[in-house]
């Protein structure tokens, strides 16, 4: 009934009653709409901090909204498995979204590894300053958005170990053969150099490492790692992880989801990400000393990767690209666009941050600190 | 017709005007409620990336709220003088919140410094690692709450760069007189190097380079320090700024209206600002690269600081910690509290970054990235 038919109920003399039931509903703009989402993470929980990346971008949406939008996270494999289909979930709109590390994908398409990191690659804050003020959210969203998908970075693990070994690596020569897990784009590029990558479950990583069915395995960082404790069977602990200098987790929304969110909740949900991705870098970078130190009392050796296997890797990620830049164009335009902010931005770094990391950590190693 | 006049004629035919004028308001709650906030910046339009940290932090908070937690951000001297009085001014609830490096009240109390930055302090990621994770904030606010104020983390420079100089400093004797423009708790600690600290405003540097008033002047890095020109009057560009190892903005709101805020507009507040701090963060290391290649071009020097003059300037600012935690309680607590985080954390910070870092450093020297 309209405020016309209202009109004339009253006008034939109608009771207040029948006036209240005929008032049309106020128009009240509905200024924070009742909206449930789910995210499927490619992560489980024991990966507590990349995973709490998502828990934390959703309590900040939902506090922010008073509960209005409410986003539940799911870990790997309670509603989609983990690694690469929570992307493929997520543009298909069995879930409204992700939260993964593009690269899973790569296989799809190499360009979804530069929404995350490649071997070389840009480390965290470069990855950020491309991201928000190098074009690179808009140029990643060409790609993205062609895939169904609206791409909202939400993480970073900060420059990763390079894995744990059972023998130590004192030349190029050691890789020969050598079978390691590691994933994905990574693997493709030390192939190149002799490794023989494994792909394997990370529950996988202990028993194969004991029994000697794989050489070595990487897997994040000191407190990740150290909850697996791979320091037992394969003792020597190496660095830096070159296939991961400051890898951006990504909330990775449909795109239809995202076009019909109101204006308002997309920007609570762009800025909700925007604070976890560093939140995310924040945690780890609170809880990776204290594990490093636990890690080397219990018998974890140390060791930086030989100049000489970095140089192999880092001509092989070159050689690699310029394979895949030939067969792929959007690849190649990011990939270049990565690049040369990083030519640049590594020039900077050199000056005024990296001598004042370098005085303090000559400081700290004479225990002035 | 409006609703009001419809009810009057109504009344005077029917009984449905009068029961639906006796209808209370309805209980919707006000979900958005419209809310314009005052926040005055220390700083002045012309630095850009640091004023804008606040433009940032507003922008969102308006596409967030569809306009109705409106805040306008007031550059220094628009209705409060920059630098310190900002705070004061957010304190006294002139304005509802200002922008500001709270280390320029640390006249007032040394305690305020600890919420940007002290010589030889906490470099970006790790001052975040503690505000978020290391019960920074929270211990801040038993400081910030006791003057009438929330402190909200919001923007970052990263280390900066040492100044500009108008003879070669090749060791800490030529520090003996040197008449240096340079602010706050720093100046304090320089001067048991033999500086004499200058407190001039940023428009009155170049003049006072020009004609040799001073020897030295520290602003900010490339981006802000190359619209000043100051590599055409002193032309040795030092780094590190080791008294602005990471400084943090931050958003002081008057406790008060903070209090007042509906708790979501709380959480939007604030998830702002975290995005805020980050953002700036990005801001800067995407600016200062191209700016520093262009001083550079144009005659800038660049020094790194000698080795004695860091080491003389160091101990310098564990004496000064030392004095003020004699007779100041709540700095000595937090000061502790950052100091045996940033212990552990330049530990880690020399394994995985510090070396994935270096090899990129050594590929841009090369020519390879």
């Amino acid at each position: 009934m309209d405020r016309r038919s209202f009109l004339t109920k009253a006008a034939v003399g109608g009771t207040a009653a029948a006036a209240a039931s005929a008032l049309a509903a106020p128009a009240i703009a509905q200024e924070m709409p009742k909206i449930t989402w789910r995210v499927t993470s490619s992560f489980p929980k024991s990966l507590d901090t990349i995973y709490g990346a998502a828990e934390t971008m959703a309590g900040y949406v939902r506090d922010m909204t008073d509960g209005n939008f409410s986003i539940q996270v799911f870990a790997a494999g309670e509603i989609v498995p983990g690694g690469p289909p929570a992307i493929d979930a997520a543009a298909a709109g069995t879930v409204e979204a992700c939260h993964t590390a593009t690269y899973y994908n790569w296989g799809q398409d190499p360009t979804y590894a530069l929404g995350c990191t490649v071997p070389f690659g840009l480390n965290y804050r470069q990855m950020n300053a491309w991201l928000y003020y190098g074009d690179g959210i808009t140029q990643l969203n060409e790609f993205f958005n062609k895939n169904g998908l609206q791409y909202l970075p939400c993480g970073n693990t900060g420059v990763q170990m390079g894995g744990w070994y059972r023998k130590e690596i004192n030349s190029v020569a050691d890789l020969q053969g050598l079978k390691m897990r590691i994933g994905g784009f990574a693997g493709k590029v030390i192939e190149k150099v002799g490794v023989v990558p494994q792909q394997i479950p990370g529950g996988d990583i202990y028993p194969s490492l004991e029994k000697g069915t794989i050489d070595a395995a990487e897997w994040v960082g000191p407190y990740d790692d150290q909850k697996l404790g791979f320091y037992k069977v394969a003792p020597y602990y190496y660095y830096p992880g070159w296939w991961e200098g400051g890898p951006t987790l990504a909330t990775c929304v449909n795109l239809a989801k995202w076009n019909e969110l109101p204006k308002s909740y997309q920007q609570i949900l762009a800025t909700a990400c925007e604070a976890a991705n560093s939140n995310m870098m924040a945690s780890y970078d609170h809880k990776n000393p204290a594990a490093l130190r636990e890690l080397v009392a219990n018998g974890a050796q140390l060791r930086p990767f030989p100049q000489d296997v970095l140089e192999a890797t880092f001509n092989a990620a070159n050689e690699t690209y310029a394979e895949v830049s030939a067969g792929n164009e959007m690849f190649a335009k990011i990939k270049a666009s990565q690049d040369a902010f990083k030519k640049d931005a590594y020039l900077w770094a050199q000056i005024a941050e990296y001598n004042y990391d370098t005085f303090m950590m000559v400081q700290q190693q004479a225990g002035k600190l």
